[in-house]
């Protein structure tokens, strides 16, 4: 059984510590009683303060029906030793499939919104949708994270990062260049 | 001093190869004569055919209203060996200085736009912009990848994902689950 890592409330407006290298992420929604998943690559923080950020999500997901209707979504950030379910839930639709049944994934309430929180991953951020300008030219949807959830261990959780053609890359070790930055760009 | 590594032609529907894993990224530009360089972590992919991505610049960078004006920039990814360059591009205002003088990189001439290459980096992606729907409301400039060139080896080259605070990921050893995707998710 994989463990479910104990998260404690994290700033929204710090997310970027998170999103910005890049990892691959599971989309949790609700609509209509149900719930699905779908694993995402095509993201970026666009703001601090509020909270933005940007996910592409293609129209051929059943989750795109379901976000786009409920407004809201979580995203999960999985660590490596999901990436069988990382890949299992891309895999298949939850058009067909139940994926937190299907998966052996435990969905817990969140405080903000009604899709569930994936149990199993190290970090979920409550969205609200913000701004939906660009989902009918490129199903690109702005969303407003109102909510972070992060384990306190390990500092910098090992993250799948999708290179296309089946391949991930691992993070790595972290490099600290703090004392190259001038002060006003940290914190 | 630093390698030029020798890049090749690369298709541009491929570049989620090097851009989906959310590695900072160094956009060059060139208006009015003059060139300019800043570093960049918020970025997307966003469709395959045409190739787009989506980057947020910030309006407070000199970069922006070059990018703007211009409508065209280069995407050039650099490895871990260059980040102490990336450090200081980001440290410092085009407005001020130029940056292939003060950090010793190389202009390259592009096939397609009129902002150069910078020799160091393991990979350059020619954009034009593609739409500018979202740069008013979020400083969010979808381009289209119209060239592109990659260095043959490595295969994965290391690059920095930044966490914020001056803490960049390096990427690590890839992880091959080609075996369990359906065919049709490949290639």
């Amino acid at each position: 059984m994989t463990r479910h890592p104990v998260k404690h409330d994290f700033p929204p407006s710090r997310v970027r510590r998170f999103l910005e290298p890049g990892p691959i992420v599971l989309v949790s929604s609700r609509w209509q009683g149900k719930t699905n998943i779908m694993t995402l690559g095509w993201h970026t923080v666009l703001e601090f303060t509020p909270s933005l950020v940007g996910l592409m999500i293609s129209a051929g997901n059943h989750s795109f029906h379901m976000i786009r209707a409920s407004r809201e979504c979580v995203i999960n950030l999985p660590t490596t030793e999901l990436v069988d379910t990382v890949v299992g839930i891309g895999n298949c639709s939850g058009a067909q499939v139940d994926k937190f049944a299907t998966f052996g994934l435990t969905a817990e309430p969140a405080d903000a919104v009604g899709a569930p929180l994936i149990a199993e991953c190290h970090a979920a951020f409550e969205c609200r949708l913000f701004d939906d300008l660009m989902v009918d030219r490129y199903n690109f949807f702005v969303f407003e994270v109102v909510k972070a959830h992060v384990a306190a261990k390990p500092e910098h959780p090992e993250t799948l990062h999708y290179t296309g053609d089946g391949v991930f890359l691992r993070s790595g070790a972290p490099l600290d260049k703090r004392a190259l930055f001038r002060p006003e760009m940290l914190g």
